[in-house]
């Protein structure tokens, strides 16, 4: 096991909010000197089966722990799952059947288990003691809060103060996930941001049952790879932790410079030295590129077998990178001081494009690579040079010759 | 069965709200068509045991649908009383033990028995079906209403706006209340006019699950001896239905004359066409004092036998009326103008008092009589006529000769 401090560094690598350090620090070495692993907590939602790396951020941190000898609980909330919203106003919490409980956590479980050891990681149904309370149990359950205390919670908020409905049961989602951090006497409860409210009811319902309180731990949201908006698949801005190895490499590329530091915090399990390695060299002004080119083969080879990562590297290589230009491609003679723009017609004879309007469509959307670099219509007017070499789409490349 | 509209006239005599008058009649219809007894909901909180003829006004109001032929259910609150408020926050809710709770129910139905019949009575505990309820069905329970609905009730709108902590638990009481509504299938529900809140949560509940609405059906506020509070034991303006019928007698004949008329309604059985034709004989210039006379036999009889009414009768003229003076009481002379003041001090003399500031005081707190009746310290300088009689105390009397 490493020492505390070794595992204190570790584990906080990106995280955005601790809840708190202090007591993190302690639990830590509690944990060190009686050999007991800490119970490491995520809840589930059985409701949106796939996932893809932006999701994977807790769970990748939550593997961290795992591989430092801590006991990782994975809830799969089946109570809440099954019961849905009985007004049918969320659509998020239609009531699902016991096997479409299941079906959905196996399918959720199988990407998760890309992730984490399947041998070391228990996964548990909170209907096991959920579904056996009875209304005195939930009235105790209840009374453990207040009405200000909920309301305080950035949606119920909100939806109060716009006079949107709150059924009364929704207080009880949060509860039930409080409730299972107490069955768990769990010691770290993982989230995204947006859990701040319901991974800090856990701490009050620990704290009220005279259990120790569990460390709060919210994971900043992962931007995609616009760069820009929260990743998610509707976005089309994500990368998915079933994709082929070769999509995942290529789309690691598509990543901003800008994110680079960011992805390897969270989308990888770098331990933080090598990544400190990496800022410097980024500061003593390496190729961004090169340094996406780690990194897209880091995270492909945490979903995919070596074989497929290489292949998935040939595979970029080939298709994306300035070698990619073919031995016989078509030669085009320039005269001085010509400019993409100024002998654009000439893909249009080549039967590049059908129209030179259509060329400028396709530099406008990233269609059109100058010596295997993507160009976009700020460079409509840059000057060629002797042996540059144009693509055109997926297929067609031209030479300019002096 | 008397037709619905004669019932209609008996069931809202003295009612201060009913929700809703054009429903009522329809069920009064329907019951008389089918010849089928409604079904009168009355919830008791067993934790308070002691009543007094305030709080009977609901049980006589439900007592004379009993008369009509319907059938009464009584509730008894034993699954909140069981609970309690695991907060310990709220005083009228400590946590009660079985034994507690059947106790304090058989003192209640007790009392409450002096006035319905009790073959005719059905009499419940709504453990019955609040212990079997599961966290599902109290999910499915909580999802009928609102935060924003539940934060409507009065005393709930004060404390949140005040910031005085509302447990999410305290929610629940309201929705026991309607869900033992659904339970019974109940067509009428009484309460006081505090339990308006609670009462119309039983209507929404009812509709929500497909069931008829129940009447809500109020009872105004029975004001005490002083004529201005509410009745109640810890003000001491109360009159308790095991009061002995002397102590009944005697209190009714204190109640200010301005609430004959409201006792009449409230506190008696009495047919809508009699207590009309005591309003005319009041407005004819009746004295208030005969016909209070006949309101407390009215009342005493309702909770005592003949023999013990005609006791208390004898006991209050005896005590209370101008009969009651003796025979041989001892008489003093006095000069012509003389006051009660001017002759106090042969009250010392006469050993009936220690001294004059005592008389004075015992003045000042009804203890003297003048004629049978009672005088105040502003009637010291009233001037005595020859053959007036003197009251002092319990037994003294005095003759005054001129």
């Amino acid at each position: 096991m490493l020492s505390p401090k070794e595992q204190y560094r570790i584990i906080t690598k990106g995280v955005q909010t601790l809840v708190n350090e202090e007591e993190l620090m302690q639990k830590l070495q509690k944990s060190y000197d009686n050999n007991k692993p800490l119970i490491i907590k995520l809840g589930l939602d059985p409701s949106a089966p796939d996932i893809h790396i932006g999701h994977a951020v807790v769970i990748r941190k939550i593997k961290q722990m795992q591989d430092l000898g801590h006991q990782v609980v994975i809830i799969i909330g089946d109570f809440t799952g099954k019961i849905g919203d009985p007004t049918g106003k969320s659509k998020g919490r239609v009531a699902l059947s016991d096997e479409q409980v299941r079906a959905n956590a196996k399918t959720y479980c199988d990407q998760i288990f890309k992730i984490l050891d399947r041998d070391k990681t228990q996964v548990r149904f909170n209907s096991e003691w959920l579904a056996k309370m009875t209304f005195e149990d939930v009235i105790r359950l209840a009374s453990t809060t207040t009405v200000a205390r909920m309301l305080e919670r950035d949606d119920f908020q909100n939806r109060y103060a716009k006079q949107v409905p709150i059924g009364i049961h929704e207080f009880f989602y949060p509860l039930m996930q409080a409730r299972d951090s107490v069955e768990l006497e769990a010691d770290i409860e993982l989230g995204g941001t947006d859990q701040t409210f319901n991974i800090l009811m856990g701490r009050m319902l620990q704290k009220s049952v005279g259990q120790e309180q569990q460390i709060a731990m919210f994971m900043p949201i992962l931007e995609g790879l616009d760069g820009v908006e929260k990743m998610s698949k509707s976005l089309g801005n994500y990368i998915g932790v079933n994709e082929p190895a070769e999509v995942m490499f290529k789309k690691v590329m598509e990543v901003p410079d800008s994110l680079i530091i960011k992805y390897y915090e969270l989308c990888t399990d770098e331990h933080p030295d090598t990544i400190d390695a990496i800022k410097a060299q980024l500061a003593a002004g390496a190729n961004p590129r090169d340094i996406k080119y780690g990194l897209a083969k880091v995270i492909t080879s945490l979903y995919h077998s070596e074989e497929e990562v290489q292949k998935a590297i040939s595979f970029y290589d080939a298709a994306f990178s300035k070698k990619a230009i073919p031995d016989d491609i078509p030669e085009l003679t320039i005269a001085e001081g010509a400019t993409i723009g100024s002998v654009a017609l000439s893909f249009v004879e080549m039967k590049f494009v059908p129209s030179k309007s259509e060329f400028i469509r396709m530099l406008k959307q990233g269609g059109v690579q100058l010596n295997g670099e993507k160009i976009g219509f700020a460079e409509i007017d840059k000057a060629l040079a002797d042996g540059d070499v144009l693509k055109i789409g997926k297929k067609n490349f031209v030479k300019f010759i002096k």
